[in-house]
């Protein structure tokens, strides 16, 4: 983008959702007010939300925008922000392997037009909600990349129920839930070479101020849940604080993995209930009874059995609902 | 590579290591004598190990080639073959991404001029030695990817103890040593999304008719051990076997990876040895008590705790060694 459209993007956002007229923002500027208005046009038919009226122009929701300026500093730097993307994971893979974004960036999209989920299924991704990538270049085997999803997972469920008071809990592996509903998910990627980790990558879509219901019927937002619209930029900033501290002691030479995984488990709603786990071959039923530090689910089988389980959909069931 | 470049190679490893004439090739092939020789002249250029004599051409060591057209039907349609690459794992790669190779395809080399170790090391990969990556699409999460280094370093094992009775070891977590000289390397790398592996790479070197002492002292080859030359192609077709078969088992719904690991203690040297385990940040030492069933090593430390490491370059120590 331009330095012009990034000056013009940066003086809408400081300026509160307050309106800028053409002239004044053009002196600022150094360019003529029609020049200013060909870039503004230009920003909102790449989808940016700025609004036009007799007044000038403003930002829509500045405090909600996800825009780097608007981010503290030590994060602003990190941020590769988008109107609109395919996929925030595709573009993240691309950045990554060409070296062209820092350890912990994210890419963040106001929508993604293809956003998969786990197992290659489709994610909706309109706008409202909070749809971004963070990227790591671990210096750790790929057997331990499984940490870092968990400490995303802990992460977003400290950062949710801190900001906005929210009952949250994650569901084994790494699903964020509202009481029942869906509120986040998060999928990783990777490629490793010579038995090391190049890149890992972890995409979180959370439902915020979007309404996902329609497509997604065991869905909910935090516009639902509070009856308000709150700002994604706060949640994005406080999740970035708190993902980064936690990997800062992933990544110390004495690093043990149960330290995670014990904060983990008291942010699972998992160990206790009633589940079913499926994965592409076979269904696994049981009673939740632990999950170990290698991030596997332990299950008491039907048959008094203990079992242990790697990967898989989680489901939860009701005690009265049919093996 | 053109057909008639084919039916030469096929025509002369039939042969046995015989001379054929330029006529006779020519008649069996319906072209000229002077085509042959041009084809032949071209095969040799690019690394074939063919010779010209006032007799005809021959195939050199025809039992020891790697050429497709040797193996049994069911292995010589998955073999890859190359004269010279610059890695079997950038080509595998290659292939995999573009899915022009099957699972359990086999990218094989002579010789390597930029073959890779573990952690990026250099690896020598001269005439002679068995370099090749053996290419999976495993559907399972990239948590569960080392059982199948795992399972390739015991088929490897097995496969070398039974064809020459060797004195061989898994020295953790997958070297192979005769005695306590490096016979064979192994390390792997993959590509994952959506959670789940697109395809795993695992590449394998081993000494075979090469003499790697000059490049590597602590190395040693099956020739200098037997004193005797061996078919570089009876050990790819007994591993592919032995390997393929632990494959399908992984593979089957109601795999348990302790099956697995069971069958890997008991090919494993490490159990019980005194053992420095480096990482690029730490070292540690004691005394190795188990292999669990997630690959990781338990080792007693100095202080009399027990202590899981879950990868680093294994070296065994003498118990009289400065710790």
């Amino acid at each position: 983008m331009s330095d012009l459209k990034q000056q013009i993007l940066q003086t809408l956002l400081n300026g509160n959702g307050e309106s800028i007229s053409g002239d004044l923002l053009g002196k600022k500027l150094g360019v003529s007010r029609v020049a200013v208005w060909k870039h503004v046009k230009t920003l909102m038919e790449s989808g940016h939300t700025i609004t036009s009226s007799a007044k000038g122009y403003a930002m829509v929701d500045p405090d909600d925008s996800l825009l780097p300026y608007g981010f503290p500093k030590g994060i602003q730097e990190r941020i590769r922000y988008y109107p609109t993307l395919g996929s925030t994971m595709d573009q993240a893979r691309e950045l990554a392997q060409r070296s062209t974004i820092p350890h912990m960036g994210v890419v963040v999209a106001e929508e993604q037009t293809s956003g998969r989920g786990r197992l290659n299924r489709q994610w909706i991704s309109s706008r409202g909600g909070l749809w971004f990538t963070i990227v790591l270049f671990p210096k750790i085997p790929p057997t331990l990349s499984y940490i870092y999803n968990f400490a995303a997972s802990l992460s977003l469920s400290e950062t949710l129920g801190q900001l906005f008071n929210l009952d949250v809990s994650v569901k084994w592996p790494n699903d964020i839930l509202a009481g029942h509903s869906k509120l986040c998910g998060l999928l990783s990627e990777m490629e490793t070479r010579s038995d090391m980790i190049c890149f890992l990558i972890i995409g979180i879509g959370i439902n915020v101020n979007n309404f996902p219901k329609a497509d997604e019927p065991g869905a909910v937002s935090i516009r639902e849940i509070l009856g308000r619209k709150v700002s994604r930029r706060d949640i994005l900033t406080r999740f970035c604080d708190t993902f980064g501290d936690t990997v800062k002691q992933i990544d110390a030479p004495d690093f043990n993995p149960s330290a995670v995984m014990h904060r983990y488990r008291k942010h699972t709603s998992t160990i206790g209930k009633m589940v079913r786990i499926e994965t592409f071959n076979r269904t696994d039923t049981g009673r939740a009874l632990d999950i170990d530090d290698s991030g596997a689910l332990l299950i008491e089988t039907p048959e008094g059995m203990t079992q242990k389980v790697i990967y898989g959909d989680c489901f939860y069931k009701s005690p009265d609902d049919p093996q």
